[in-house]
């Protein structure tokens, strides 16, 4: 399946279920933006109670719709019977994660039976720019047999 | 400094005035549970709120108080008038994230002018267990002359 | 200055010059092959001699040839009188290391006076194929007023 | 089993033959020094034929036997009829890499049929001073029915 290609509508809903299942991303106010084949897109509008202590967004903000997107990007991309797992991730934060929102990009760099990479990478949109927050690469195991 | 020793009262204050305005701090209801020369503890209560969609805690929630714990034990080494970045982090999810709370302790394993390296461990933590839930490393980089 | 761009004789010179001076590159057998602004090419044929145990290239070979070629990328856009150093790297295997030579791609993604960030590829090339066997993030920092 | 037990010799002899293999190991001069369960230590002495433009080891040699230690410290868990493949590593790069040798210490940190994670740790041994020279994380994944 290409990347970035549109989903069969039972798909998009299966990961739309289950984003609707992550507490954190309710409590974070985050929103599935898009989702295509082995490419996700989150949206996490600005508040304070997102920030570290100058004011930015904090990196755990960032880290977690980075994971996000990673994580559903690789699930479309798996059979209906499995779920994924986050093995690990590594994140660079560039620049101050600033912005009306953070879109945070996650696409399927090597999809695989057990082991899926995914590059994630973090913007901070502001009317008049968007910066590149952060950039990353994470690990996803797909896990058979357990609902999603 | 010796890794763990006590810290002068003035500077654990600078700590908890910075951690205690990291908004994202107190939406995830995280508590400072530690603070030592070059090591500080976070302890994060579990709440559906924090889940990802299995139940566990999201990655992205440990990911937040295991950074705020590696931030905050190189602030406790950097000079007064500096501030604290992160440059990277890097997690590798061991266990199923789950217990009654996390405790995300980080570890100042070389200190340095500029840069400073972190261990970061996450531990879930139930009456009965406390299972090595993350570990990680993470690249500090010191400010000079900015407020923290 | 664009990344990608044509660099002065002078700049590509220093980077020649540098290569030749370590010794591992040699030792491995590794060419310098393209140096363009923010942009290291490096080649490493393919030899019994570079293998881990089951025939592939070693992974200790693969992270070699693209650290240097995302040091010397960020070298490329470093003051005169400046060295580098690799602060960390991650890199993730994503297929087996084989082909007639390796070619690591190392591309700046965000420069800065102190610290710089590369992205880090390599392709396994064969006459009939080309596959991308690793792909990683550098963080170099960029030391003043030392011999390169 | 426990970390850094003593291992079957026929295990021990696996891995002695599994690193014989890699040519890679041969060619910088690389020796097997310490091989317990879930527990390898690799020595590497020191010869110009390994240094970066400074003179100091090349951080790819550090990374080579830093990610052949941690994976035969998976490998010596692993069942008789199975091979590893590193997934992923990461290595910060915290002081000069001098010395007359390195010692480069691979440490499973978390045991798994599927993946193993590894702790590496690389040191700058000279007569009067033991160096901190690296530490990073690796990720393993045990492969089934393939020679190692």
């Amino acid at each position: 399946m290409d990347i970035g290609s549109t989903l069969p509508d039972a798909t998009v809903a299966r990961i739309r279920d289950s984003f609707a299942r992550q507490g954190l991303m309710g409590l974070l106010g985050a929103e599935l933006a898009q989702v295509k084949a082995g490419l996700v897109t989150i949206r996490l509008p600005f508040r304070p109670e997102l920030t570290q202590q100058h004011g930015y967004f904090h990196a755990g903000g960032t880290a977690s719709v980075a994971d996000s997107a990673g994580g559903y990007a690789g699930f479309t991309l798996f059979p209906d019977d499995s779920s994924v797992l986050t093995v690990e991730f590594k994140l660079n934060l560039m620049n101050p994660a600033q912005g009306d929102h953070l879109e945070a990009v996650g696409r399927v760099i090597k999809p695989g039976r057990t082991l899926t990479i995914c590059q994630l990478d973090v913007w901070g949109v502001a009317p008049d720019r968007r910066i590149h927050v952060a950039t990353g690469l994470q690990t996803l195991i797909c896990v058979q047999g357990r609902p999603a």
